[in-house]
């Protein structure tokens, strides 16, 4: 099993990525990793940390996509760059998947490009993993296709419920179409017209669900387009960072909190890993033709490994064939 | 000053509505209510609350519009309801203002044929006022108008920049655009061609903002269409929820953590109230032809009271003759 990871992607990169990577190896028996970019500065950086085995290559790229360039453009252009040279190795079946905490756009863009879609599906999706108050859901899609049609949405469910049964072990999962009202009339033509087709689908379909589902387990796979997820995505971050604060503001102005924070210490840090998306590891792009994981940009080392865990888990459990058969039946 | 309150509207109504309607006339001068219902329910409640002066009357309507019914169906055929009589009262000059925790859509259906639109402005938008963490934002629109043209978002970005002004008392308001990516050619073909229009206008607008954006303080109001609006402001509700429960759910589970929950109990009420939405009143309904305010549908006495407060204050202020204002210019 050998996971091509891009050494360059992410916030923290490359230090993290390479601590992530030899984290992995340590863990996860017959797993190596293929550090794609800057190949002087990742040995060197492998060689700060002690890594001496064989199970870590170093495959060398020349540019980096940076996290503000635009993808279509920069994967064009930048033709030597750690996302485009890494998705060429699984391409030429030199490695078994690819993970990138880099610019998202630019992985999907590439991706599509170099695997191309599998058979029976037009556009690739993001499926990010939450907690909810019953378990986890997955939204699809965050933010591959913000314009998608609804055959397309249609297709996200169709590989989302594949992931859940295969990849999270949940047996019939129940599909909701994100929308602004419970009954079958509510929403834009756009969410009408898809709620038609999945009614007619063999997926456990249980209607429309709101934003307000999205963290109350009323089902398991939450579809929607990638503009509308997108958004829901980083409202969420966004509102749990600002509701973390709040609370810490909260409990320092008052005389007894440091006392009382220091009991509920250990409450505290169960809280926020519960919250962390490092938990989960990185979201698949489903629909491409080969296993591609996107990490969080500012993915931590706990992050990168279990991305790496999933990377593997897709390869092991033929996740991409599952999809095919799911689609043609 | 008259405010004309559905008594029907919302999950706590008639109850709720007629405590936070008493609570309201205690504590605004110069403030009186109309309850628009079923008189001998509400007259019978108004007893029972031990209330007998004269600054509640009570205006009979036979009719509720349900939570769960379609807004222009129930509008057209509940001419009766508490909601069109309500409206009704303040087309014909007898009240000042409106006020509803019922059925949104048909608050805004109703309002849109009874009051008519101010003048230069095509759509109504709801806006709602968040927390963040440097202060507070206002979201426009979240629900009102779900697929709407982007002179309409300009238009909303204009109410809003009003409101902040002369409601809120911010000075030079900073106005951002939702979409999925910061740069000005991010985001679906809808967004871009609004984008070009704020960028034209007088607003102080600040380019493209994320869903990270919504708590972050960065702007003071995020302009979004109302499906997006919608799902952005339900998820947020619900993960606020969420939190608090898996939150609750670690500190029951460790032995140290109820003495400290004890002694962090204000700040765990103070930290409740900061998102409570009832401490911000209701949300206007922007760009029609009178004074509504839309309340939440758990909307409670205090939620109740505020947006009677709020109603007031944008009667005062002639807050509509501004947005005419802005609009000409």
């Amino acid at each position: 099993m050998k996971i091509i990871v891009d050494a360059m992607g992410g916030d923290h990169a490359p230090e993290v990525v390479i601590e992530g990577a030899i984290a992995a190896i340590r863990e996860y028996a017959n797993t190596e990793v293929v550090l794609v970019g800057d190949e002087a500065r990742i040995k060197s950086l492998l060689v700060k940390a002690g890594y001496c085995a064989d199970k870590i290559s170093v495959y060398h790229a020349s540019e980096v996509i940076e996290m503000s360039e635009s993808p279509a453009n920069s994967v064009r252009k930048k033709r030597d760059s750690s996302v485009v040279v890494g998705l060429e190795l699984v391409r030429e079946g030199r490695g078994d998947a690819f993970f990138s905490a880099g610019n998202t756009g630019a992985v999907v863009c590439a991706a599509t490009f170099s695997l191309r879609m599998l058979s029976g599906i037009e556009r690739p999706g993001i499926g990010i993993i939450t907690p909810t108050l019953k378990g986890i859901a997955m939204i699809i899609d965050v933010g591959a296709n913000i314009d998608p049609k609804p055959m397309q949405l249609m297709q996200y469910g169709i590989m989302a419920d594949a992931y859940m049964r295969h990849i999270l072990n949940i047996a019939n999962p129940q599909v909701g179409l994100l929308s602004i009202g419970e009954e079958e009339g509510k929403g834009t033509e756009f969410v009408k017209e898809t709620y038609g087709l999945f009614e007619k689908s063999k997926l456990n379909f249980i209607g429309n669900v709101e934003g307000k589902d999205l963290f109350s387990g009323k089902c398991d796979i939450i579809v929607c387009d990638g503009f509308v997820g997108n958004v829901a995505l980083k409202v969420s971050e966004s509102l749990a960072e600002a509701m973390q604060v709040f609370l810490k503001r909260h409990i320092m102005s008052n005389p007894l909190g440091i006392l009382g924070a220091l009991l509920l210490r250990a409450s505290f840090s169960r809280f926020k890993k519960q919250l962390d998306y490092s938990e989960y590891g990185g979201a698949p792009l489903l629909g491409v033709d080969g296993v591609v994981i996107i990490g969080h940009g500012r993915s931590n080392t706990k992050a990168i490994k279990n991305a790496i865990r999933v990377s593997k888990e897709e390869v092991e459990r033929r996740f991409n064939e599952k999809i095919t058969e799911a689609v043609r039946t």
